[in-house]
C-alpha cells in the first residue's frame, strides 16, 4: 500500500496525571480521597516495606480514614502463578481502589489485580493474542494510585502490564487504555533506599524506552486501520511522544550516572524518576521495539543470572539489563532508517555533537553509560552462549507487535546479526 | 519566609487525552461511545455551523447512533448572561455527555454547561472569589469531548472557562480538574475556513500562553501551602510545563506566519493547533500572568473595537489581540528575573541566537511577529487613550491570582509603565 490516503493520518497521546517532588508521596492520603477509594488493596514491593519506605504512605492513607488491606507478596518480574495469588487476595479483599508502592513489578500486580477485581474472568483471558484471549475490559476500572519507588518502568504512565509466562517459556502482556493507573504520585524521597544496581537497570532501562520510542518508526508510516479499532497501542514516533522521550534522554545522560553513584543525591534521583515517568509516556503512544523484543527471551528463557548488586535470592536478569545489551547493535542495526534521528538520540544523551554519518555516535554514547553504571558487558554476561543464539532470535521474533514499530525491520538474520554484536559489547 | 522547608517542593501536571491528525474529527462518534454518551448537548460556534465545517462531526456522531441537542447560540468571549441562556438550554435537554466543536468561547461554554447540568447551582456560585462563590464540583463532570477549530485558546487541554460580567466591567473565570474535557480530538482540517484575521489573534494568544508559562516564576520559589486543598491551580513553571511551552514556542516561530498567509497551509495551521494545545497543556500547569492579566481589562473596560477581519458584528478585542500588545513591555519588565531563560525563550521563537544580556531580543522576536501577521500597533490601536490608562492598571491589578505566578510581581507604577510602553509598539 503506497498510497498516501491508505497511510495513518493521527495519533493519540494521554498521559497519567503526576504529582512530583520531594514529599509528595505524604499526599497519598490527600489524594486517593479526591480518587473516592475508602477501601485500599495496597500492593507494596516487599524490600520497600521490610526498609520502611512504605510507612509514611500507608500513614498518610491511615491518616485519611482509609482501610488498608496491604499486599506484599510481589514477585520480581512476576509469573502467571505470582500474579494469580495477588488477584486471589484482592478478590478477597474486595477493595474499591488500589495503590501500587513499588517498581514495575509491584504496578503490574496491581493493575492485573485491579482489572480482575473490577472486571472478573481470568488473566489469560485478557492476555494479548496469541498466547491469551485478547479480553477487553468494557469500561473503566477502579482508581489506582501508582506510587513508584525505582526510576525505570514507567509503569505509573503506561497502560500496559507484564507478565512472566515461565511454561511457555515467554514473557508477554495486557495492554489497554483503561489500565492507566488514575493518578502518579512521584517523590524522589522514596528512592533513597534503592541499591545502586538497581538503579542502573532501571535507568538503563528509561534510556531505552526513550531511545527506541524517539527512533520508532513515524506514525505516518503506519497503514490507516479499518476502524478507531484497530488503531495499536503502539503507533510510532509523532511530535508529542518525542518531546517526552527526548527529554527523557537528555535527563538520562545527565543524571542517571550521579543517580547510580550517590544514593543521597535526591536531584539526580528525582529527575531520573522523573525521566522515566516521561519516558513512560512516550513509549505509551511511540512504541518500543528491538532492544525490547530481543529482552523478553534473554530474560524468559534462563532464570541462571543473578546480579550480585540487587537485594533477594531470586535469579534473573534486571529488565534494564535485559534491555540495554543489544541497544548498541539495534541501534546500528536502525541507523540507516533514519541517520539524522540517531544523531539527535546521541546528542541528547551525551550533549555533544556528532558529524551526520556517524553510525557510532548512539552505540558509542549507550555503551560509555553502560560501563559507567556498571552494566554486564553483553548477552553472554547474562548466562548465553553462542549455542544460545537461536533460540534467542525466535523468541524476539514473536515479538512481532513490538517489532512492528522498529524503524527498520529486522529479518531472521538481522536478528542473528544484533544477537552476535551483542553477545560481548566489550 | 526564606527557609527553605517552607517553599513549595512539588507540582502537578495532567493533560486532556489527546488524538491529533488531518481527519480525526470524523473519529468524533467512536471516541463519544468510549466515553459512554448517548444524549448529547452538542455546543457549537455559529460562523462553524454555517460554513458547514460541523456537519462530518455532527454526522459522526449520528452515526454512531447518538441523539444530539445542537445549541449554537455561542458569544465570542460569552458574557455571563449569554452563559446562562446556554445553561438553561442545557438543563433543559439533560444530556448524559457534551462535544464542544468550535474555539475557546465555545469549549467554555460547554464547560460550564456542563458543570451547571452535573453539579446544579448558579454560574456565580462557582466563579473565582472573591467575585464569585468559589464553590467547588464534588465529583467528576459528565463527559466533554472538546474539538478546538482554530488554534488558540487551548482551552481543550485546561480546567478553565473565561466569562465577561460587563455589569462589574471584568472578566474572570472558573477553575477546577474536573472542569478539563475527558478527551480532545484536534484536527487541522477543521480549521481551513477560519478567517486569517482569527488565526493571527489566536495563534498570537498560543505564543503568549506559552512564553509566559515558560517564563513564569519557578514552582519551588512559592510557598508551600497548608495542605494540598491551598495548592493554586497555576504553579509557576516546572520540567514538564516547560518542555511543552518550550515546543509551542517553536511551532509559533516556525507555522504562525504561515498559518495566516495560506489558509490552505494544513501543515501549518495543523502544528498551530498542536501547539495551542501543548501550549495548553503548559500553562495548565505552571500559569500565565501580566501579559494576561492586562488583557482582562484591555478586553472588558470598553467594547469599541471592531477587527476588519473577523466575522460578525460584534464590536470586541480579540483576545489574542489584547493579550499580545502588552507581551513585549511584559517581558522587558521581566527580564532581569531571568535573562537566561528569556533569551531562550526568544531563541525558541525565532531559531537564531542572542548575547547574554540582550534585553530586547524577546520583546523584538515578538514585535516582528505581531507585525508579519498584522496584529494592532499596541494598546491605542485598540481604542484606549493616555487617560484609559488608571483605569486599565486597576483592571490588571485586581487580577493577583495571574500576577502572583510573574516572575518579578509588578507594582502599580510597573504597570503603569507596561501599559504606555505598549500604546504604540510601532
Ligand atoms: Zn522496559
Ligand atoms: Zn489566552
Amino acid at each position: 500500500m503506497t498510497d498516501a490516503k491508505s497511510r495513518e493520518s493521527m495519533f493519540t497521546i494521554e498521559a497519567t496525571p503526576v504529582k512530583f517532588g520531594a514529599g509528595a508521596a505524604q499526599d497519598a492520603g490527600w489524594e486517593m480521597a479526591r480518587l473516592g477509594g475508602r477501601r485500599l488493596f495496597v500492593v507494596v514491593d516487599p524490600e520497600v516495606q521490610r526498609l520502611g519506605v512504605a510507612d509514611p504512605v500507608l500513614a498518610s492513607l491511615r491518616a485519611a480514614g482509609m482501610d488498608l488491606i496491604v499486599y506484599s507478596e510481589v514477585d520480581t518480574e512476576p509469573s502467571l502463578d505470582a500474579l494469580k495469588r495477588a488477584v486471589a487476595a484482592a478478590q478477597e479483599a474486595q477493595p474499591d481502589a488500589f495503590v501500587a508502592l513499588g517498581g514495575g513489578s509491584t504496578i503490574d500486580t496491581a493493575k492485573i489485580s485491579n482489572l480482575l477485581v473490577t472486571h472478573g474472568g481470568e488473566i489469560m483471558d485478557y492476555v494479548n493474542p496469541p498466547v491469551g484471549g485478547g479480553r477487553k475490559p468494557p469500561s473503566p476500572l477502579r482508581p489506582l494510585l501508582a506510587i513508584p519507588t525505582t526510576a525505570g518502568s514507567g509503569a505509573e504512565a503506561t497502560t500496559v502490564a507484564i507478565l512472566d509466562l515461565p511454561d511457555l517459556k515467554i514473557k508477554t502482556g495486557i495492554s489497554h487504555r483503561y489500565m492507566r493507573p488514575a493518578q502518579a504520585i512521584v517523590d524522589p524521597e522514596l528512592s533513597r533506599t534503592a541499591p545502586a544496581a538497581v538503579i542502573a537497570s532501571a535507568g538503563l532501562d528509561v534510556v531505552c524506552h526513550a531511545a527506541e520510542s524517539f527512533l520508532s518508526r513515524p506514525y505516518t508510516t503506519r497503514d490507516r486501520p479499518a476502524t478507531p479499532d484497530d488503531r495499536p497501542p503502539y503507533q510510532g514516533s509523532n511530535p508529542v511522544a518525542d518531546l517526552w522521550s527526548a527529554q527523557a534522554l537528555r535527563y538520562g545522560g545527565q543524571y542517571l550516572r550521579r543517580a547510580v553513584q550517590d544514593a543521597g543525591d535526591l536531584e539526580a534521583r528525582g529527575f531520573m524518576m522523573l525521566s522515566a515517568t516521561m519516558a513512560g509516556v512516550g513509549f505509551g503512544s511511540a512504541g518500543v521495539h528491538i532492544p525490547h523484543a530481543c529482552a523478553y527471551p534473554i530474560a524468559g528463557l534462563r532464570h541462571e543470572y543473578r546480579d550480585p548488586g540487587y537485594p533477594g535470592s531470586k535469579v534473573f536478569v534486571p529488565h534494564g539489563f535485559s534491555v540495554i545489551v543489544t541497544s548498541p547493535a539495534a541501534f546500528r542495526f536502525t541507523f540507516s532508517a533514519d541517520p539524522a534521528k540517531h544523531i539527535r538520540a546521541a546528542e541528547f544523551l551525551t550533549g555533544e555533537q556528532y558529524a551526520p554519518d556517524d553510525q557510532e555516535a548512539l552505540p558509542s554514547a549507550l555503551l560509555q553509560l553502560m560501563k559507567d553504571v556498571g552494566a554486564p558487558s553483553g548477552v553472554a554476561a547474562l548466562g548465553y552462549r553462542e549455542a544460545d543464539i537461536p533460540e534467542l532470535i525466535d523468541g524476539a521474533f514473536k515479538q512481532q507487535r513490538l517489532l512492528a514499530v522498529a524503524p527498520r525491520t529486522p529479518t531472521h538474520d538481522d536478528l542473528q546479526h544484533i544477537f552476535r554484536e551483542s553477545m560481548h559489547n566489550w
